[in-house]
């Protein structure tokens, strides 16, 4: 059976998912990159994100990343995770953070109130521009993951959104050992044993907590 | 120097230091028990609280319990954290949820809206009811711990003021791998790093991770 999944999510010691102020120098927000320390010490991490052969190639952040690259099918981002741009799309010219060929290599659907035509990047990414909410998102993700997994990318608000849904079935979250002091915080008004979720895995390694949430 | 600290204070993965609906069977709120798995499994906490021979002598929970008790001269603790009785005291008879011969054995100063008489218990502990508000319970305590450091034991609100005032020096904090859904969310409306804190230490065993953050 497909899985809705959460991967490699990072949050501060505090709670945040993403710094504030998010703009073209700061994709994860001011102080954000801090947060990934862990996924940046990976291979997994350094080879799908960077296209570089760097990296540990074991330990527990490397089973994590490995994990979240595994056996997904479709992948489901918010709009602020595609871009900085708000609002109507001005024109076609903003092609995600990732180059030509981003790191997907599958149907990507990203939830937009703005409709926009799909915008077919090389290696096998899609971006698919959903209007209709995160239900339609995800029948559509669904169908074209061909029976893998659907992973949701984020951000914070939209993993909310699906966790109030009671749709995902597995969450993975790395908290790192560091304060973001302001940003969007995850379980901001997400009550996680209410929504029938628990803590199944708890490792750690030099750079982070990680831990798995499954829904009973 | 005498410091200000923080120690063994534990939160859940969603944030929050205590589980909502304290009262007379559930002192930490409701599953907050669940929190203080690493602080059990230690022979420091079994013995200072329980007075049993149990426990692990060694690892990193207990290496984080003993320093929690290490040159304490005076704690600080809020009502909340004294007992489940709100408002005004009806009467003498709430003695602290320890007993006669309660763990702290120095001066324990609580913070509250209502008078009332020192209580002095057994083995040197006795509670001083401060009306007076966090900046003159802590001078009392440091005149009290007599150049040994003032811990401040909770609960959130507590540890808030004191954060807010940059009082606190160094500040302990455990995250426990379980979920609370709600209560008192320690890192709410306390912004980190702009009161000038920073993770220090990230140490981890199989029941929490334990961090650190230091005043800068």
């Amino acid at each position: 059976m497909s899985k809705l999944r959460v991967e490699s999510f990072t949050i501060s010691l505090d709670g945040f998912g993403a710094g504030p102020d998010q703009d073209l120098q700061n994709p994860l927000g001011v102080g954000g990159t801090a947060l990934h320390g862990w996924a940046f010490s990976t291979r997994t991490f350094q080879k799908n994100v960077f296209g570089k052969d760097a990296g540990a190639t074991e330990g527990v952040d490397e089973t994590f990343a490995q994990r979240g690259f595994t056996n997904v099918g479709a992948w489901i981002l918010g709009r602020n995770m595609f871009g900085p741009v708000r609002g109507p799309w001005p024109d076609e010219s903003w092609r995600g953070w990732w180059g030509e060929n981003p790191v997907y290599q599958v149907p990507v659907f990203v939830l937009t109130h703005h409709a926009r035509a799909p915008l077919v990047m090389q290696g096998g990414t899609t971006f698919y521009f959903v209007t209709e909410g995160p239900t339609v998102a995800l029948e559509r993700a669904r169908e074209a993951a061909g029976g893998k997994d659907v992973r949701v990318g984020g951000g914070v608000n939209v993993i909310q959104q699906y966790l109030r849904l009671r749709a995902i079935d597995e969450m993975h979250l790395a908290i790192a050992p560091v304060l973001l002091g302001a940003g969007e915080r995850l379980f901001e008004g997400v009550n996680m044993p209410e929504l029938g979720y628990a803590c199944t895995r708890h490792e750690r390694s030099a750079l982070a907590t990680h831990v798995v949430f499954t829904r009973t």
